[in-house]
C-alpha cells in the first residue's frame, strides 16, 4: 500500500469537496423545467462525472483485474442470438437509470473477448499498455481533431515528434507522414502518393487520362494490396503476385520478370509493395535486392512493416529489415507489436517536397485560412484524406515516455525468446509439426492427434487434419482456456497460427499453450 | 454526497484489496531480472493499474472539471516554439518515473484546447457527454478490432442493432451500413459503391476499363467529396459543381443542366452527393427534386448528412431532410452534433444485396475461415476497406440507452433554440450582421467594429472588414476566453460561423458569445 496514499488521497479528496459542493466551482446545477430552460444548461456535469468514475471501476475490476487474470476466462463464448438476449441491445424511447446502465458496462465487458488477457495468441495485437491506456483515455476526453494547430496544439507537436522519431529508426533524418486509421489506409496512401508522383494529372483527371498501371507484392503479402487497388480504381488484376521461396519472402527475380510481364501486357508500373512481416508467415521480403530493382526502374518501393515494423526497435533483430532506409515509403503499425492499442497506424515518407499536402490537399477556407496568426504550415489537415482525424499519437508517446527505447527493445527481444522456447518445446513433444521455423514471433504449425500420428500417406489424412484446428478452437472458446487463430493457407490445410507479442506473458504461458492443444485435441 | 457512497465505497475497497495483496488474485508480481526473466512477466498489473488510477484522476480534475468550467480558460495559448520546450517532446533511452508521467498527463490536458468547454464553438462537434465517454473508455480497455464475431462478439451484434436504429430514422426497415474513420472516408465508401454498382469490373479491372465518370455534388459541399474523386482515381474535373440558391442549397434545375453537360462531354453521370447540413451555412439540399432526378436517370443518390444527420431525431426539425428515405445512401457522424466523442461517423445504406461486401471483400483466409463453428455471417471484415477497425458503436450505443430517443431529441431541439435566441439578441445590437438566417444551427455574421458601421461604401470597407475576425480571434485564443471559427466564403470577407451544439450551454453562454465578441472588437 505504500504505492498509494499521498496522491491518491489527495486526488480523490478534491473531486469529493467538488461533487458535494458543485457551486463552489462552477455555476452549472440540476436541469431546471419549464420556460426557465434555456437559462440552464441540459446536462450536469457533477452527475456525469460520478457516473464517469463508477464505470472507471468497472473498467478497472472487469476488463483490466479478471480480464488479465490467468485464473479467468478470455472468453464467455454466447451464441449470437443468446447474447443479444443477454444484452438487450435495443435503443428505446426513453433513458435508463444509473444502476442500470452501470450493469452495462459490466455485460459489455463480461461477454466481450479479453484481448488483454494473457492467454490470447489470436490476432497480431494482444495485451495490455498501461501508459498507453492512460494516453487513450486521456485522447478521448479531450476529444479533439488532429487537424489544426489552433484546436490540437500538443498533438501537431507531438504527431511530428513521435513520427520523426520512427523515421529515425527507418533511417531517415528528414521526411513525413501521417497517422492513419489502421493499415489498409496506410498502405492506400502509399499507393496513392506513387501514382501521383508518377503521374500528377490523376488528381484533376483521374486514371482516363492515365496507361494501365501496375502493382507488384508477393504471393504472402496483405489483402490491403487488392482493397487499395480496387478502391483507387487501378483494378485488382494490375496487381502482379509475385513468387515467394519456402519462407514466405519475395523472390527478387521474379519481382523482375513480374515487371516484365506487366510491361508485355502494356500497364506502366510504378508502385512495389514489399513486405516486412507477412500476416500469416511473419517472412521479411528482402529488401536490398527489391531496392536495388526499384532504383533501377524508378519505381515507388513501399514496405508494408504494419507488423514487422517493431524489429527496428532491437538491435538484435533489426537486421530482418536491413535496407529499409532505402524505400520511399513505410507502414508501421505500432497498436500491433507495441500495444498501443487500436488504432496507432504511421505512415512515413521519405520524401520532402510536400507531397502529403500536394496530393490530398482541398484547400478548406473554412478550417485552413491563411490569415491566421500563426504560422499555418502547422495546420496538417490537408496532408491527410480525412478531414477530422482522431489522434493517434498520444498513446504511443506517453508510453515511450514511460519506458524509454530501451524498454520497447525489451519487449520485442522477449516476444523472440518466448519464441524460441515456444519452438523449442514443440520440438519435444510427439504431436506438433512446425510448418515453417519462424523468423519473427508467428508460430505457424499442425497439431497432429495420436489417431493420426503415422497416418500421413492415408489418403483422407489430410482432410482429417483440416478438421483439427477448428474442433480445438470450438473447444477453447467454449470453455474460455485461450484463443489462438488457424487458417489454410497456400496449400495447407488448417493450421494453427500462434502470435507471440506480449509482455505479460510468461513461459508458463507458452507451456500452458502447449498443454492445453494437448487436452483439447489429444482424442480427436 | 447521498449519492455517492455505497458502490463507490465497494469499487474502491476492492482495488485496495487487490493491490495491497496481488497474490491473491494473480500470480504476478514484480518483474525479476537475470536468466529467470522468461518466467515472469515484464509487466506489472497492479503498478499499470495504479498509474491508470492516477491518471483518471488527473483527467478528471483537468479535463473534465477544469476544462468545462466556464471560469476557466477554453485554451491556453502559446506559441508552438515555447509549447514543444513546455512540453519536453523528445522521445528518449530510458523511461520516466511515475510522478514525472503524472505531470504530463496534465501538462498535456493542460494545453489542449478544451473543446468540452461551454464556449467552445469553433467546430462542428464540442461538449462533453458522460455516457459517451465512459462508452469510449471502456472501448479504449477492451482494445478490440470489429472485424469477426470471434473477437467482437458484443459489437457485431453492437453495432448492427445501433446502425438498424440509424436506418430507420432515415426511413428504411432494411438496409446494410457500417461505422467508418469518419465522415469524408463515410463519403468514400457511397462513392465507391456507386461505382461499383454501375460498373462492376471496377473492382478488378480499374477506371482504365470504363468511360469517364461524371460526380454531382453543389457548390456548398465538403471538400471530401474531391478527396474522395482524387483517391478514387476519379478525377476532381469530374466532379460537377451544382449552383446554390442565396441560402447555400442546391438548385435541382442546374443539377439537370450539370447532368447534361457531363453527358455532354463524353463523361458517364452516376453518382449525385446532397448535402443535409452543409459545413458553412448549414444549408440543407432539396432532397424531393434531386430523388426525382436520381430516380428518373438511374443515378446513385448520396446524402452527406454528417452534420445536418441529427435533425433526424427531431419531430419538429425533421422536415429538413424531407426525402432521405428516397436516398441510396447515407453518411451521418454521431460525433458532431450528438456529441458521441471523435470517431464515430455512420455510412448508412439502403441495398440488402451484400453489396459492401461484394464491392470490399478479399477474402482473406486467415480472419474470415468459412468453417467456422459459428455463423460466419457475422463476421463483417470484409464490408470494410480496412482490416483492423476500431469499435465506433458502443459510445453512441451506451449514450443512447442513458438518455433514450427522448433525450437525444431534446438536445437537438434546445440547440435550435438557443440559435433562434442568439440571433433574435444579435438583431438588437448593433455591430452584428448576420449574413443569412440560420437553417440549422449555423450562425454566420460579421460583426462591424463602431469604426466601420456607416462607411460601407467606402473602397477600403471591405479590406478593413476582413481583418476584424482574424483580429477578434486572436484575442479571444490570446485570453482562452472563447473559441469561435471564421473564413471567407463564396465571394464574401471573413466572418464568424458560430456552432451551438453543446446541451451543457445556456443562454448565458450565447449572451456572453455577444458581449465578449464586442469587448474584443470595439477598438478595430
Amino acid at each position: 500500500m505504500s504505492q498509494l496514499p499521498r496522491f491518491w488521497n489527495q486526488g480523490w479528496s478534491f473531486f469529493l469537496d467538488w461533487w458535494s459542493n458543485p457551486s463552489a466551482v462552477s455555476e452549472q446545477g440540476n436541469p431546471p423545467s419549464g420556460e426557465q430552460q434555456l437559462n440552464n444548461p441540459l446536462l450536469d456535469h457533477r452527475e456525469g462525472q460520478m457516473f464517469l468514475t463508477k464505470a472507471f471501476q468497472v473498467i478497472l475490476e472487469e476488463v483490466l483485474c479478471k480480464g488479465t487474470n490467468v485464473q479467468e476466462k478470455v472468453c464467455d463464448w454466447r451464441e449470437p442470438e443468446e447474447l443479444s438476449a443477454l444484452l438487450d441491445l435495443e435503443l428505446r424511447e426513453n433513458g435508463e437509470p444509473e444502476d442500470q446502465l452501470l450493469k452495462r458496462v459490466q455485460d459489455v465487458a463480461k461477454y466481450s473477448v479479453k484481448t488483454n488477457h494473457p492467454r490470447f495468441f489470436n490476432q497480431l495485437f494482444s495485451g495490455v499498455d498501461y501508459h498507453a491506456l492512460a494516453g487513450r483515455f486521456l485522447t478521448e476526453a479531450l476529444n479533439t481533431s488532429q487537424y489544426t494547430y489552433e484546436v490540437a496544439p500538443v498533438f501537431v507537436l507531438m504527431e511530428n515528434e513521435v513520427l520523426s522519431k520512427l523515421r529515425s529508426l527507418v533511417g531517415w533524418t528528414q521526411g513525413d507522414g501521417i497517422f492513419c486509421p489502421g493499415g489498409t489506409v496506410s498502405n492506400m496512401y502509399a499507393m496513392n502518393l506513387a501514382r501521383f508522383q508518377a503521374f500528377p494529372e490523376v488528381k484533376t483527371k483521374g486514371m482516363c487520362a492515365l496507361p494501365p498501371l501496375a502493382v507488384f507484392a508477393s504471393q504472402e503479402s496483405h489483402y490491403s494490396v487488392l482493397k487499395a487497388a480496387a478502391f483507387q480504381g487501378i483494378g485488382t488484376e494490375q496487381v502482379f503476385k509475385v513468387k515467394v521461396d519456402n519462407r514466405g519472402c519475395m523472390i527478387p527475380e521474379d519481382l523482375g520478370e513480374k515487371i516484365e510481364l506487366a510491361k508485355s501486357q502494356g500497364a506502366v508500373p510504378f508502385f512495389v509493395h514489399a513486405t516486412s512481416g507477412t500476416t500469416v508467415k511473419g517472412a521479411f521480403d528482402p529488401l536490398e535486392p527489391i531496392a536495388d530493382i526499384c532504383e533501377k526502374l524508378g519505381l515507388w518501393m513501399h514496405v508494408d512493416a504494419a507488423w514487422g515494423g517493431s524489429v527496428l526497435l532491437s538491435k538484435e533483430h533489426r537486421h530482418l529489415m536491413r535496407g529499409i532506409e532505402r524505400s520511399d515509403s513505410v507502414t508501421w503499425n505500432p497498436h500491433k507489436m507495441m500495444m498501443t492499442g487500436l488504432q496507432c497506424s504511421a505512415f512515413l515518407l521519405k520524401n520532402t517536397t510536400d507531397l502529403l499536402k500536394q496530393c490530398h490537399c482541398a484547400d478548406a477556407t473554412y478550417l485552413f485560412q491563411q490569415d491566421k496568426f500563426y504560422d499555418v504550415s502547422l495546420d496538417t489537415g490537408d496532408k491527410s484524406i480525412q478531414c477530422g482525424r482522431k489522434v493517434d499519437c498520444l498513446k504511443l508517446w506517453l508510453m515511450w515516455k514511460a519506458i524509454g527505447s530501451k524498454g520497447l527493445e525489451e519487449r520485442v527481444d522477449r516476444a523472440f525468446a518466448h519464441v524460441r522456447y515456444l519452438v523449442e518445446e514443440m520440438k519435444k513433444r510427439e504431436g506438433f509439426q512446425l510448418i515453417w521455423e519462424p523468423e519473427f514471433v508467428n508460430v505457424c504449425f499442425w497439431f497432429i492427434p495420436p489417431s493420426l500420428r503415422g497416418n500421413e500417406n492415408s489418403p483422407d489424412y489430410q482432410d482429417r487434419l483440416s478438421k483439427v484446428a477448428p474442433t480445438i478452437k470450438e473447444r477453447m472458446m467454449k470453455q474460455g482456456t485461450m484463443m489462438v487463430g488457424y487458417q489454410p493457407h497456400s496449400g495447407r490445410v488448417n493450421f494453427f497460427r500462434m502470435i507471440v507479442i506480449s509482455p505479460q506473458i510468461s513461459n508458463q504461458d507458452m507451456t500452458f499453450f502447449l498443454n492445453e492443444i494437448e487436452r483439447l485435441g489429444n482424442d480427436l
